[in-house]
């Protein structure tokens, strides 16, 4: 990616301004966002409201060498201030709790910044297709954090599914089940609870916003189809616990395939636990983030194929997404890097008055959140009908 | 395992003497079932009506080295001269297609000859429940040959479920997904089609009874667990096919606990396809056929665990059940073989005047066969409403 | 393998009735050998003298069921009175102490008794080739038991290198290296030493017999290739030992191909530890018995294929090799099994008069034993002045 | 990491000013650095001599963003006038090949510049120990970038071993054989040979200094031992090829451990071929960098352990060497960020007058530089002396 990066660089004379909402020392996410942009030197984070808590923002910024006027406490201001800037930021992170996304997003839109934007979309279907509304209007840049896209070997799955490798697809399945300790059990003071679980924050289905939409997200980018009816059994395993911890969804898509997706917090003793299964009437490809590396191919009457990132071979889109020889493991923040990679080229295409398509259409966007936000609430239709099939 | 054979032998003062009806030369299960009770060395076939086609079935004999005057045509003379003989056969192998299992089942046990018979236990639930009668009104022995509850891992697995190891169990899921070309694809001349692929033998829900019992057995034997609700949504994808493919179905279990078994034959690429997880609330297991020396551990908040079939420090009946040191692979003969030489001891016990019980407690046996059966019954009735939950 | 199985009892009339020297009830490696020799159903076991305690050597007959005048506590008595009787055995299993293998082998061939062999042949030199005169003038069959080589996937491994798939061979590694309780450390009772740690028995070096011959023959059976130089160093780590319990040989062929050979018995946590890698100028190959099953084939510029025993596709010879589906592990004692019903099948065409060539050219046999025995002392001259590079 | 790069920060006020002396556009590991020290946020590069070739040099830090008065064409030039400036930078990363590294390193030193220098640490001994002397001298920072003992696992495994959880260590065995076709081939016109492969530029036992070092570094790094005594054997295979492409170097420790460094260019099919497997009379651990997660540990009698990245139980070193949790691949950049953000801690303690020890004591330095070069020089004695056995 070398090459392209240079060219950005030299085509944009500068890198690229980058402001932050959320994502203050007391959140991982934001940490991981910044390694991210960081990595390929493609951005400069030079504004930010990182919290509610006033004291944490204004510490996050001092510390992240922010200067003392683009440190703000209130995205609002920062919005507004930023706009009226002669060197205003051109994106901005949102790495906020989902219920505040669309509010952050709408207010950047309207000022005419960028937005990449921390996954689910939103909290309510609602707060979704008004986010989508305003990014008509503003004709802005919008990328969705679905991170595990920016992976190498899905990528390749994408390739294969869509050169005829596999056949006519049949099954499609997919799990997001951890099971660490930091979710797979309650806090002793509930009031310690990360908003994730509190079912006044999430949701009581929010474990399909967290890690569902993921799974979900990822197979609709490998296979480039969308389901059109699903059924949903979701259970509360934890003591004390108020929202679901444990989803099984079941899929049907338009064309007779099939799928399944299962998204857990308590598969004790699995690690991150995000992988698909994808099978089709010639050949079957199978990919574990924990193994994120490989991708296997398994072609009918043949042996299996074990291709791994950065190999020869692939074509120029994952070629380019692994940045090292095969054998130096990429890694996750590579490929979360890849996508605020392909982001600063999408934002550099506006700027030089080209297309950003070439770009976008590799990079969730604003209808991936609107899918997964339709399937979150197809989930939960199911689940009140005692998990019946419902239409999406 | 090698003393408790010799000690069988010297007790025993003979071999047992088999008797074998189906598994001729054109069948691959009657090979399978014969590199498994001659490895261990305590079994003689001296008996058999090996296929329906009187051709095929006198050539095996003649090859397998029977007598003439035991090489029959017919099981049910088969039976009778045998019980006749001073030295008849102890115990019979049913290697048939699954319809006429309880006539020939019911047939020997009728004539005291102790039965082995292959799954599922029969076509239909009445022929499950008139030889389970059958069965206790002879007190004759009975195995399943759910071969896979042989291998020394799930063994382990089924004494760490036991021991507390994992907890309060939650999540139990399996599957035996196979998709090689001899199962994957209908032949270009339809009267070509194996049984198990015509509905008039197998049943429309074929599949169920074929691997689907093969799964629901292996993780009630692990568990000893048997669900009590199910959903089941069945597919046909390959064309001119009139027998499901790929079958899901989802369990609940009364605890609370909940599942789901995935059966298929269209699993492109994957070879045997045969693997279960296990998730409580202290800890997980997984187990694949594939790679079956090995079973993980995973506890929550510490590193995996990776056993081997053959270790120090396990149970005794999981440490019998691996003949080698481990880093040799035992191997699916292996496996097939602890059911034959455990049975061949239970056999032992009866002649000796003691229980089988010691044995035949780890041993699939008729009730699992009727729990098997009525598993594919529920997930019929289930498909045919819809995937609605059906009460097994 | 059915059909041959069938097709050679059918020509052979019976199963070929062996004779065992050693192996009694305290040998594990006797107990393998009847696990593999009955498996196929080839082979019944009439006759041995199978212990020098003559108390094991009964007991281990009578259990056997081996009628009370083929029980013998003297091998050349067994040999005479055997070849004497109107059903002799037709060839004979040695399952004793290297030390004694010629003494055995030479009495029973000079009987006109086929012979299958433990390994290392001998223990001198001077004794491996006398066996082989003894060979040449009696023409008998002579199967040298280096199991390993009977797997599938080590089988199409050198079915790649006699393509040409790998191009010109480079490097040639392999190791034995196991570290298990029984072999890494010394009895607190030294006389319960196995000999295989009694210089006297087994000699200094004798780790290269138990198991640097299996590496040795294994590399050579793949590749096709005997080395002609050698350097060797050995470590004696455990208190008390008196035999060495690591060992590394260096290895150089005519061709420029170098190697390496690492055999141990003090590699702490590992299993069995048989492996081997062989590259070439256009790819590799990586076998590990420890997950047997699996063939790694690494081609330059391409992604890795990972073949499976029992895959479609292989020569005759490997796919006859496999007895399942792939996915059903085979397992080590299928792979012993092999070598046994290969040996049959030779000894059969013997009897009827045919040439035992196309059997025998795959399995080891007089030469490979003697150059195992060349191997050896080339080690423990080189070993002699310091690791120094000699000439084979 | 999170807190403490923020802490580090808020002390230090600013990040750190760094200077890059090669690295240009046709270097990957320009890049590769780049990406790594960018990625935590602690380092600005602003200013560098990039290239010996003008334009590549003057095109890469302008795309770089360096200001035009710090895009230097000279490295003493740069040194001089950083030096000179009231902003200088801290520290200067040397990227060049090794025959250069010594004079770059010894000019920024003596300018009062601290050094982080890619491997190996020069061409000849001489450089090396002049090297340590002007370091000595200058007290400065010097890293050297053996960037695999940044993984978080290879750590993990130094303190095993510290612990004394492998007990008392016996055989040491290291890889780093590659095969990828940029290293197994050579090019078509020799004057496009990397200088990796000019023996003029890296000497004929180059491959020690690209891949061996970093092999001997790691076990070093790992079990806390430099061995006293080698015997080092290395062929060419390559057609044209005028350096070694492959290279056996056998070790032996005072303590009477043993061990072996395969390094190749010809591991046709490998990728990035880097490993580590030791052994003690406990346990042993086994590390591969291609499936740099994992560590596994085997202890004798107990099954084995699967550790992986980011897991709770492991020392404030370790944890804090891994960014995130379990199950997302850390990988090679942040490896490498390991390194660079632990030299910016040692640079923060120097700048507020404490010790920078505590960070110097887990990275590369100098004497391991010199230790290096000492085995490159020992491998070559043995070499031309018949590959035998030297001091160190």
């Amino acid at each position: 990616m070398a090459n392209e990066n240079a060219q950005f660089l030299r085509l944009f004379g500068r890198r690229i301004r980058l402001g932050m909402v959320g994502g203050g020392f007391d959140s991982i996410i934001g940490e991981t966002h910044r390694i991210a942009f960081q990595a390929d030197g493609l951005f400069d984070l030079v504004a930010g409201a990182f919290s509610v808590n006033a004291e944490v923002s204004t510490a996050t910024g001092k510390t992240l060498l922010v200067a003392d006027d683009r440190n703000y406490l209130d995205y609002h201001e920062m919005a507004e201030l930023e706009a009226a800037r002669p060197d205003p930021i051109d994106a901005v992170v949102i790495a906020t709790p989902p219920h505040v996304h669309s509010d952050v997003a709408i207010t950047f839109l309207k000022c005419g910044i960028h937005v990449i934007c921390e996954k689910p979309l939103t909290r309510t279907m609602e707060q979704a297709l008004q986010l989508k509304k305003t990014l008509e209007d503003t004709g802005r840049i919008f990328v969705l954090t679905h991170c595990y896209s920016g992976f190498p070997m899905p990528r390749l799955a994408r390739d294969l599914v869509a050169s005829g490798a596999l056949g006519r697809l049949r099954m499609i399945d997919s799990e997001f089940a951890s099971g660490g300790a930091g979710v797979a059990l309650e806090p002793d003071d509930l009031s310690q609870r990360h908003w994730r679980f509190r079912p006044e924050i999430a949701g009581r289905e929010g474990i399909l916003g967290e890690v569902g939409t993921h799974a979900y997200h990822l197979i609709r980018y490998v296979t480039g189809r969308t389901p059109s009816r699903l059924s949903a059994r979701m259970q509360t395993f934890v003591d004390r616990r108020e929202v679901f911890d444990n989803a099984y969804v079941d899929l049907e898509y338009p064309d007779g395939a099939v799928g399944r997706i299962w998204s857990s917090y308590v598969a004790t003793g699995n690690q991150h636990g995000l992988s698909f299964r994808i099978f089709g009437d010639k050949a079957s490809v199978e990919w574990r983030e924990e193994d994120a590396e490989y991708l296997r191919f398994r072609p009918l009457r043949e042996p299996e194929v074990l291709y791994r990132a950065g190999q020869e071979g692939t074509s120029e889109f994952v070629s380019r997404s692994a940045r090292f020889r095969p054998g130096h493991p990429e890694g996750y923040i590579m490929a979360f890097a890849n996508l605020y990679t392909e982001t600063a080229f999408a934002i550099g295409a506006v700027k030089a008055g080209r297309s950003p398509e070439p770009w976008l259409k590799n990079l969730p966007g604003i209808d991936d959140g609107v899918l997964g936000m339709q399937m979150i609430e197809g989930a939960a239709r199911s689940q009140s009908a005692g998990s019946s099939w419902v239409t999406l």
